[in-house]
C-alpha cells in the first residue's frame, strides 16, 4: 500500500522507501561495462522502476567498475572488484517499484556464488 | 589502515568500504538543486575524496530532488522530500577517504534537526 506521497504503508509502519544494500560474492562479469549495463536496465525493467540516468565508470580494462542509476523512484549502485570476483550493490525504491525483482535479476545474471543483504527501511520516523 | 588493492584493515576486519545510510529530519534546503549541488562538492571535499561524476534531477520546482556523485572511492546518493523537510543521504566510501568527514557537512548545511545512521562494512566477507 502507498500513500497519497508515496510514502510506503507495510504492516502499521510508513517509510519512504527499501534501501537495499548487496554484498555479492563469486562473480563473473564485474570488469564489463556492457554487462552491468544491460543487467541494471533488466533489473530496473523488473522492478517496474522509471530510469532517468545511468552513468558507468571503467576505471581501467581489467579493473572495477562504478556505476549509478537515477529512478524516478530513487537508485541502484554498483561497484566491482572484479580481481576479487566481489560486487556491492545497492537498491533503493519507493513507492510501488519491486527492489526485490531487481536483485533476483542482478544476482542471477552475475551468477553470484555468496550473498549477503541488508535491508534498510528509510524515513521510517517520517511519522 | 588500506592493503595494497585498498580493501581497509580496522580491528583485525578486512573489508572493502563503509557504507553509511544517513536519515535526516527537519532539514532545510531540500528543494534546491544548487544548494544540494554545493553541499555534495563540499561534502567530497571534507572526505578527501574524488569526484568523477555528478547528477542531480529535479522532479519539478518545489518538489523533491534526486542526486548522486560517482567517486573515485565510491559513490554519495540524495533523495529529497522537501515537504516532509525529510533527505535520504548514502555515503560509501572505499581505500583512504573519510566518510564521516562528508556526513558531517551534509547534517550541518542542511540544518538537519534529526539523524538517523547506519553502517554497513562492504565485503567483510572478502577474506
Amino acid at each position: 500500500q502507498v500513500t497519497e506521497d508515496f510514502l510506503i504503508v507495510e504492516s502499521g509502519m510508513v517509510y519512504a522507501g527499501k534501501h537495499y544494500l548487496l554484498d555479492l560474492y563469486g562473480c563473473r562479469h564485474l570488469d564489463s561495462v556492457i554487462q552491468l549495463e544491460a543487467i541494471m536496465r533488466q533489473a530496473i525493467e523488473a522492478a517496474d522502476a522509471t530510469l532517468l540516468h545511468l552513468h558507468l565508470h571503467h576505471f581501467v580494462p581489467g579493473c572495477g567498475v562504478s556505476g549509478v542509476a537515477v529512478l524516478a523512484e530513487s537508485h541502484i549502485s554498483v561497484h566491482t572488484w572484479p580481481e576479487r570476483g566481489f560486487a556491492a550493490f545497492d537498491v533503493f525504491m519507493c513507492g510501488r517499484a519491486k527492489p526485490e525483482e531487481a536483485m533476483r535479476i542482478i544476482q542471477e545474471r552475475l551468477e553470484a556464488q555468496r550473498v549477503q543483504s541488508y535491508l534498510g527501511r528509510r524515513g521510517d520516523q517520517l511519522t
